[in-house]
């Protein structure tokens, strides 16, 4: 790892979150709020970090990044977002305590969009903006992340992703960072500015359709009510949601492809096939267990289910029901929501579509193999073969997965959790959702969560946002030595 | 597949069974207790099934079994034993329905432990002795299974214990399932033998004693007692008890070792020496948090402890304390217990100490191939290299065990049970351990279980003691076909 190329980017990185606090800064100047003169000062500080940090650090003219940088820049960078982006939380007083605004923070970055908040609607306007934009940056960031910076480190499977990707293939990160970019941001800024479009066609003013389109495409959650998007009561705005919530968990280089003219794409790709088929049965089955025992009418029990299941499965977290009264199988189908996540390629968490489905194929391949122990036989998706290290890097990621899981939740419980607190807590957020069950459940929030549980979980949200291996290499000996 | 083949094994199997109604038949005779004539009845007809199904099936001379027949003489002679394992219950009025006799039944020869009994002291002792031999045939069945059959067929990774046997390894299974078999069976025995004595030495009758060795060794849990061995209130039974246990979780080809004269075997093995490390890191942490919070009395923490520890890990399910009251993080270890399970090659269920360890070898390695991309590594156990196709086949194994158990508790949970009852009575099936959390919890039983319930729970009980592939794979169309 070379130390500094690894700071000139967080550097630059720094800088850019600065001066993105020009547009929190604007809306406190519109609305009076009170909190211009500490977002200004933010924007100052935090502008003046990454200036300093791009200055002191030299060029390093001709070397090409290598992994070891790479895992670097995504992970450093993403604590340090969390660091500078509580700055505005911290100055305007909204957040005070530090451990509190950097849970806000970071859980805004990650896309996870699980809040202390417990007045959310109190807040200057110009902070629910700022909150707002570190769900939607962050959003960038692993759009990036997902199809350009994993793929080449070969992290948990995503190289499956090298042949997929909508720019030339080079072998230099950053080129292909780059030009893969700015295509996608593309896509990104579009289908954002429709949606704040639609969404202030309905009940919703401008400033709450931008912060809520800012809050679906990255599938953060993070919404400028008390009540989420339960407060609205329009099934016009569910609608819109529901459907960007969708778009938002579906791979963005489809999106690209779509914009291009390949109309069938959605039906084409085998993964957004699988992705789309269990959204649909999910749906059904909750619809059928809520319709009669929760509510009356079938359309509601409809209208419910669609939003839920879209918002947990692609990891958003908006909640219209306090799905927390539903029976069990609608909870647990929640919970399974939780961990399946969307599509690889989407701003979504979660275990991602594609790895579940690899996961299954290879066991349908080993049931295969005890019938005809001598065939050899390989795992296909869409027609290609998969190379062994392909599954082996996903299997890896998944037991680590399961690993932090399952102790994350031992942690949490020896503090003092019921069982379903201490798992939900720790699945909403190393699967980026927000809302969990219980005492963190859909209309909660995670002020009541002892101080050593929120780092748990904030260290929970970093981990699952960035697949898991990108933080624990740093972890090891190896990863520093010569 | 061979149908004659696999026709004429289970009737010796069944035969067998016949046969060994001889014990419970003799106890009834001695207490007197009105199930003679049932037992007889039930013998008679037991091995008249068997004996018609030898007979009428031809000897297939010459011909090697072969992966399929195998399978299918495995899945469906514990599916047979099941059904002729309930006649005694159904003739002598115990349990008068027949899905609940089967329940019971097959609780017994997968050495599950769970029993829908709700009241077990108002049973004939015969009946009860019945109910021990299942478990106790049942245990003799998983050695030869584990360490004979399921390597041999390459299942979930049991390949890794070709080499392990102690005979000599050939390649046809007869021969290979004998030899290995008389070894260890032998072992069983005497432990077995071992165990009745020093149980009668306490505050246990001789019949009691017997039953609970053969609760104990094959990893059952079936008790002469409602309130299982918290009935004894006896540190000295309790003591007794956890050894035996432990044992009956470690692979039997260490214990054959051992008494060969190789004393340091547990210490030296790499899987034993894993399994019992966690073992005691969660009797410690246990004993600590149940220590004030439910408990005065720091030596009854450790007791209650390490006894649930040791029955929950080694999947036997006997009870001395209602780990229900105690709070979440000890139910969260003891949860975790009963997925891991113990080694490969005891009696016991789980997912089986060797696959964990695998699997989280496998996870490390994928991490240092994120900083060494090019660098060639293999998982090695205990100085060996283990194949791909042995971790594949973990893999597999571990995905459909997954998937299996969220599909079941979805069922479970569809049919009315809260979150924690529907996944847990799941797991107390599946890992083959007994006793769950919430209404299938220590002080309760089955019997409340809807009717669809307890058969979705048996065939979990045959799927998680078949480690699965054996059953799935007769499902397979490919299996079928010539």
């Amino acid at each position: 790892m070379n130390p500094q190329t690894v700071l000139r980017f967080i550097g630059i990185l720094i800088l850019f979150l600065g001066l993105s606090m020009a547009a929190p800064l604007i809306v406190s100047f519109i609305y009076h709020d009170g909190s211009s003169g500490a977002l200004f000062n933010s924007m100052l500080i935090t502008c003046g970090i990454g200036l300093l940090t791009f200055l002191v650090t030299k060029k390093n003219k001709g070397a090409h990044l290598n992994h070891r940088d790479g895992v670097a820049i995504v992970t450093f960078g993403w604590m340090a977002a969390g660091l500078v982006g509580a700055i505005p939380f911290l100055m305007s007083g909204a957040i005070p305590d530090f451990s509190n605004a950097y849970f806000e923070s970071l859980s805004g970055f990650t896309t996870t969009g699980a809040s202390i908040l417990d007045n959310i609607e109190g807040l200057p306007e110009g902070i629910l903006m700022w909150r707002s934009i570190t769900q939607w940056v962050g959003g960038m960031g692993i759009i990036v992340l997902s199809i350009a910076i994993l793929p080449f480190l070969g992290i948990g499977g995503m190289q499956l992703y090298k042949a997929e990707i909508p720019s030339p293939v080079v072998d230099k990160l950053k080129p292909r960072i780059s030009d893969t970019a700015k295509t996608l941001w593309k896509v990104y800024i579009l289908i954002t500015a429709v949606e704040v479009l639609l969404l202030s066609l309905g009940n919703m003013s401008l400033f709450e359709a931008i912060n809520h389109a800012f809050g679906t495409l990255p599938t953060g959650g993070f919404s400028t009510k008390n009540a989420s998007i339960a407060y609205y009561d329009s099934s016009y705005l569910d609608g819109i949601i529901i459907v960007f919530m969708l778009l938002a968990g579906i791979n963005f280089s489809l999106h690209y492809r779509l914009l291009r003219g390949d109309l069938l794409i959605f039906g084409k790709d085998p993964e957004c096939r699988v992705f789309l088929i269990m959204v649909a049965l999910f749906i059904v089955l909750i619809s059928f267990n809520i319709h009669g025992s929760v509510y009356e009418s079938l359309s509601k029990s409809i209208q419910y289910a669609t939003f839920q299941v879209s918002s947990i499965i692609t990891t958003t977290g908006f909640v219209t029901a306090d799905y927390e009264q539903w029976p069990s199988l609608s909870k647990n189908i929640l919970m399974l929501c939780m961990f399946l996540g969307a599509m690889a390629g989407s701003t979504g968490g979660g275990m991602k579509t594609m790895r579940i489905m690899l996961l299954a194929k290879h066991a349908r391949q080993e049931m295969f193999r005890i019938v005809h122990p001598h065939a050899i036989t390989t795992v296909k998706l869409g027609g290609k073969a998969v190379p062994q290290e392909v599954l082996s890097s996903i299997w890896g990621f998944f037991i680590l997965y399961l690993a932090i899981f399952v102790a994350s939740a031992m942690i949490m419980a020896s503090l003092g959790l019921d069982m379903i607190s201490a798992f939900s807590s720790v699945a909403a957020c190393i699967f980026n959702i927000g809302p969990g069950l219980g005492i963190v459940g859909p209309v909660n929030n995670y002020l009541a969560v002892p101080l050593l549980g929120k780092w748990v979980l904030t260290f929970c949200m970093l981990l699952g946002r960035l697949e898991i291996y990108t933080v624990f290499v740093l972890l090891m000996p190896a990863y520093w030595r010569k």
